[in-house]
């Protein structure tokens, strides 16, 4: 047997056994592998680092996308940073009351690849004509954005290292911030509570949020392929509570048949274990 | 570097690394084995699978226990199956309120072994003089216990497989019912939605409670040691509804410190994903 292991920890690893290596590509900025295996399909890596894969994808993706609709219905342009592998974006999509899409991802071969390899998330993607796809840095991208021209921004990133880094800044948040409309919403990819590690990354993103916006919230998820399966979105707003301006009627009204979300979920979503709680307030 | 490794499913592993093996023995019922990390501390495994570390007993321990009592807080009389590591006694006698606690653990060997390598659970529980400790088998306790004799039957036990399998029958659960009081609950060690094997025992538990509970009910928790993270309790419950029934204010003021259990995270546990309820639903 093959098996892809990653380090979720320097003491803990966990390991899948796959089939067959699909495809392997040092790219300008990083290095991409797919794989076929029994258990979880199809799965792609990022420098070593799960990404995505055909078992659990859409608890990644129904998380990062659908409580932002729920607490604003009425979202109509959205940006997407990163998201390579186009699962974000055919979640956003689905919304046919989404009017324009625009997806910045700085490594176009993720979303090639992706094409190629897992077309359940990047499938009809590029077709879709209100979708507006961009191969640059994300960075660069919302500091030549015009002031408030989306709704809903969604940081679909790696960790805070390599090509994800400069997506955990304080100069991104805040060109995020400038980006949004008066009611926008910033989701972002926050890392996990559980291994020291990744908690420190929580906890920098969490206190650099809670400078610039108003409104902040961080959300969980089970996530099993991810480190520990405990996974975090931020959601920092600049006029909506996730939580007091929930419109879930609204929100099942669209009829999205989904397989992780449901508004209830949302709610319990917010409910963090007390430690979690404790070392997003303890950051100084 | 030495690893204990645990099969999630048969194309998927964990591993630690430890630093020791610090006791191994083999008792009529199971394999028993203590090893000294520095991730996790202290932990130990029956039968190759992880029980309890250092790291992230408390999630379990809280969850198995703070539930109940934040639906009825008038509980008195406790009975655990299982549990011979002492963590959920721990919880349990932490209420002033509670009178009495009978813990039926087959394995004496387990108990004694924790006292000895894991205080952190096993300390104080034998002392505490509301505790009644036996080491005999738990459906046979049961089958022989009066009708209406505890307010909450605690079934902290390992899977269905070698020892707890008795404790996944429906001759178990009807005698848990008959055991407890006209509004009495049930909370069971339930296993796990994602991996195949895992996600069978879960609807074949939920199923068996289901036909003869009037109030049933399944929450999650985040137990990044146990196969995929994702893991639940069962709520049966005679009674009292674990949400409309919730008594937030009464169990805030038990003043009880808990370092995952909070009343808000409470309600959010029942929260499930789509594909648990159609799960859980599904089985006839």
């Amino acid at each position: 047997m093959n098996w892809y292991t990653e380090q979720w920890s320097n003491e803990c690893k966990f390991s899948i056994a796959y089939d067959k290596a699909l495809y392997s590509e040092k790219t300008p900025f990083q290095q991409i592998d797919f794989y076929q295996s029994k258990e979880f399909g199809t799965f792609f890596t990022l420098d070593g680092l799960m990404m995505v894969n055909e078992k659990d994808e859409f608890i990644y993706h129904d998380m990062i996308v659908h409580p932002a609709f729920a607490t604003n219905p009425g979202i109509k342009k959205v940006l997407i940073i990163g998201g390579g592998d186009g699962g974000t974006a055919r979640e956003v999509l689905r919304y046919s009351t989404v009017e324009e899409v625009v997806m910045v991802e700085i490594d176009e071969r993720v979303f090639r690849l992706c094409q190629e390899f897992l077309p359940v998330t990047a499938s009809g993607v590029e077709e879709d004509n209100r979708m507006t796809l961009l191969f640059e840095d994300g960075l660069a991208y919302v500091q030549n954005a015009p002031d408030h021209s989306f709704d809903l921004i969604l940081v679909d990133s790696t960790d805070p290292i390599s090509v994800g880094e400069g997506l955990f800044t304080t100069a991104f948040y805040q060109e995020c911030y400038r980006v949004l409309n008066k009611d926008g919403i910033l989701i972002n990819q926050h890392e996990s509570p559980y291994f020291t590690e990744y908690a420190a990354n929580m906890k920098k993103a969490h206190q650099k949020i809670k400078n610039i916006f108003p409104i902040t919230n961080v959300y969980q998820y089970h996530m099993p392929t991810y480190p520990s399966g405990h996974w975090l979105f931020g959601f920092a707003s600049k006029a909506f509570d996730p939580l007091k301006d929930i419109h879930a009627e609204a929100w099942n009204s669209f009829g999205l048949q989904t397989k992780y979300y449901n508004t209830d979920l949302h709610v319990g979503a917010f409910g963090l274990p007390n430690y979690v709680k404790e070392a997003l307030k303890r950051e100084k």
